[in-house]
């Protein structure tokens, strides 16, 4: 039995999400369903990070126990040609130890999200970006975005779904730059809540209409209820970028 | 009557390309029908280049003579409006001369063109990349761009349909650079031969493959002779970037 791991971009728009579902596809059977036509056996495939429907992954990194010997090339490969027709592809395959999981080992998570700012609605970026047709001001958000990095207990930015055993989290970095018509939010940490991405960057886009101030992010952090929360910005737009392991 | 010049960005993929076509979707329909329903007049829609069915644009200029008193921000919002579902946006609109005309007033041409040179398919970029699984060296490719640079009979890069008066035409950039895992080729011209882009590009992969030497794009060129042509690329790489016009 060989563990792997497997490093996989995706295009989030017609999943249900990464986990396994009864009523919908999802990324993880996308892969596993390939990977037993290929091998024969019932694989079940970790990733670092969840993702919920409609988001996007560059890379993000997964692993898989396969008892047939394998290649990387030949894994990948075929991989590659057994999950067609999804928007599923395998970057990379290569053998790891038996203790390194995906979920578990990754000590660092790295999200994009992209804002379309500009009146017109996208069309080659449809469903890859969020389209804000207001201009926002990128400085007001960076300003913002700022008092949020550090240690904090981020209830306020944080799902009624979400598993996490604290809301207690490190965030590392909270960018948000200007990049032509887009805006581009950079966020990592060594893990996040359910939905606290998505959550941060709804209330920075309050920030960049003028609706809020750019303090008004710490006071909603501060006030520790989901109900100070703002808005809750679409899937479309955020992408798992980087899983960071000790070794990497 | 207001002549109205209009930028618009489009994703080629479901359309048979540019012209309207009995046979399937094209984007002067879609904004044609758009127009029509808007204005209620029958509009017809002229563009600065014709793109083939795939081949996508980040700003075609087009322009549309309109009875109907608009302004511009009217005109564009109620064209988004009335255009959907169609990955087609109306990035500006703006009143123009009677005499300007969105092909024959246009000076200058520019095309991008993305080739994703990695093992893995896309996933997130299907249908708008070139997918080359092989390396290809951008260096060569890059020096075989040059030799196609200037005024040339274009003969071997040239479709059998194509309905140009003359097969000499004037290349002023076609640039090579590599980003990251894609290659990005540049092409700026007055105007180009049906296919001109899509055969050169096709040719320089072999160059980049090392099937050819760079200097086999000279010997291309100067058979002027379609027989020479090694390659067409696909459409699914090819973006109509800029049309220049002379107050621009």
């Amino acid at each position: 039995m060989t563990r792997w791991r497997l490093t996989v971009e995706y295009d989030g728009g017609p999943f249900m999400g990464w986990q396994r579902q009864d009523h919908g596809p999802s990324v993880q059977q996308a892969i596993e369903d390939a990977l037993s036509r290929m091998t024969g056996e019932t694989c079940a495939v970790h990733a670092a990070g969840r993702t919920d429907a409609g988001v996007h992954a560059l890379a993000m990194a997964a692993h898989a126990d396969i008892a047939k010997p394998l290649t990387p090339h030949r894994l990948r490969e075929g991989l590659n040609a057994l999950v067609r027709p999804h928007p599923v592809s395998i970057l990379a395959a290569e053998p790891v130890a038996h203790d390194w999981h995906a979920r578990f080992s990754c000590v660092g998570r790295r999200y994009l999200y992209r804002i379309l700012n500009r009146r017109a609605p996208p069309a080659l970026d449809r469903g890859r970006v969020w389209h804000v047709a207001v201009p926002l001001d990128a400085d007001a958000m960076a300003e913002g975005a700022r008092m949020l990095v550090g240690r904090h207990d981020f209830t306020t930015f944080r799902s009624v779904h979400c598993q996490s055993d604290s809301p207690v989290k490190t965030l590392d970095r909270f960018d948000v730059r200007r990049a032509g018509d887009e805006i581009h939010i950079e966020a990592a940490a060594r893990s996040f809540l359910h939905h606290q991405v998505r959550s941060m960057v709804g209330c920075l886009a309050l920030v960049g209409r003028g609706q809020w101030q750019p303090d008004d992010m710490r006071r909603a952090l501060e006030a520790v209820d989901r109900s100070a929360l703002g808005l809750n910005a679409p899937p479309d737009g955020l992408y798992f970028v980087e899983a960071v392991y000790p070794d990497a």
